[in-house]
């Protein structure tokens, strides 16, 4: 059974991604990194995520990007936008794709795994850079120059199975792959219990997907979105 | 005054880097990354250099790669090779570099600084992937497709100014450039407090680069070498 390294957030989308990736017939290895982000539920939602989809392993990676700060999600100076902006939102956390995916290449190389697997989105997207295509494909050639397992005949791939879906697809996906949403949390401010906020970036998107996929959101609100 | 952001191990590969950074009218931001490798002693010197060469700032960042292990710097349970070898050796970190740009990066970013700089070395090297000139231009492409500082105008450099160097050239260079090679330490088992075993791949090098530029090796040995 081929061993793949899934980055798992505890959002709906990495959520699905684990659930695609197990469809595939791969092992999971899930991997979190608590990177500072103020929504620390996101956290208990990658366990509970990672549990029922039977990763054989889910490490929480702690990499405190509070340091360098320059985010809404890591500098609690800079707030989380609640109405649509334009250009890439506050949100956006400088290197954290690249950051994540680099750890995952560390962790794939030593497991002897080829296949690392992000939820990364271009479509119902943020804006944020790190989730285009052309910034996967980089990826993926620069992981192949990268490691000692490339230079000895290894092909790495990145997946991102999701790169072209629409936050309802993904959904619809999800769901179909037996994803149970109640587990996972979207909002960037959700309380420590997991309550969501509802006006957010990332709750309006996923409002708006679960409303275009006709299915209801089983995710808990502060008060009635 | 041009920031630059500078990997800075603590070896004399980085400190001539910084040295080169410096009298390129760059100001330096010194980022040292401890992964835990087991020459502890590399941490001090990269303080003392960073000073040496009054760097405006100097991060400690901690990011525990002895969790994936796989090299012997981070698995305790690998020896250091204390004769040549051939391939790619033991001392070799999945992905080292790949992550310590991927910080390099994000620091850059809310620095808004466009220049990094890597002591990485193509030519004396000891087999490392993550040393190639094709890596370097993978990650910088990749850089520029990776951040908003990137989709919004900035063009990011990552600068590898030792990759064509042999080691005597990079010692010549950083002597005269005024590095006090008595502050650097190579070895990939110093003591604690900087003694070098003058045996593992990196002192070799490091000997043989001093031989052959002429020049004394001011390194502390545990034996004559």
């Amino acid at each position: 059974m081929k061993k793949a390294v899934v980055l798992l957030s505890g959002g709906l989308d990495s959520a699905t991604t684990l659930a695609i990736t197990k469809d595939r017939g791969f092992q999971c290895h899930a991997l979190t990194v608590d990177y500072g982000q103020r929504h620390r539920a996101e956290l208990n939602a990658a366990k509970r995520i990672a549990k029922a989809f039977q990763a054989v392993e889910h490490r929480i990676f702690p990499l405190d990007l509070t340091v360098f700060g320059g985010s809404a999600l890591t500098d609690k100076r800079i707030d989380v936008p609640l109405a649509p902006s334009t250009g890439i939102p506050p949100t956006y956390v400088p290197a954290r794709n690249t950051i994540m995916l680099s750890l995952a290449l560390a962790w794939a190389e030593t497991l002897a795994s080829n296949d690392i697997f992000i939820g990364a989105n271009a479509v119902d997207y943020s804006g944020y850079p790190d989730c285009r295509p052309e910034y996967i494909a980089a990826y993926e050639t620069l992981a192949n120059l990268a490691t000692k397992a490339a230079v000895e005949g290894c092909k790495l791939s990145i997946h991102a199975p999701l790169i072209a879906l629409s936050k309802a697809e993904i959904i619809r996906r999800g769901a179909a792959l037996g994803v149970d949403f109640a587990l996972t949390v979207s909002c960037y401010q959700a309380s420590d219990d997991g309550l969501a906020c509802g006006q957010c970036d990332s709750c309006r998107l996923r409002l708006a997907g679960f409303a275009a996929a006709g299915l209801p959101d089983p995710a808990r609100y502060r008060q009635a979105p």
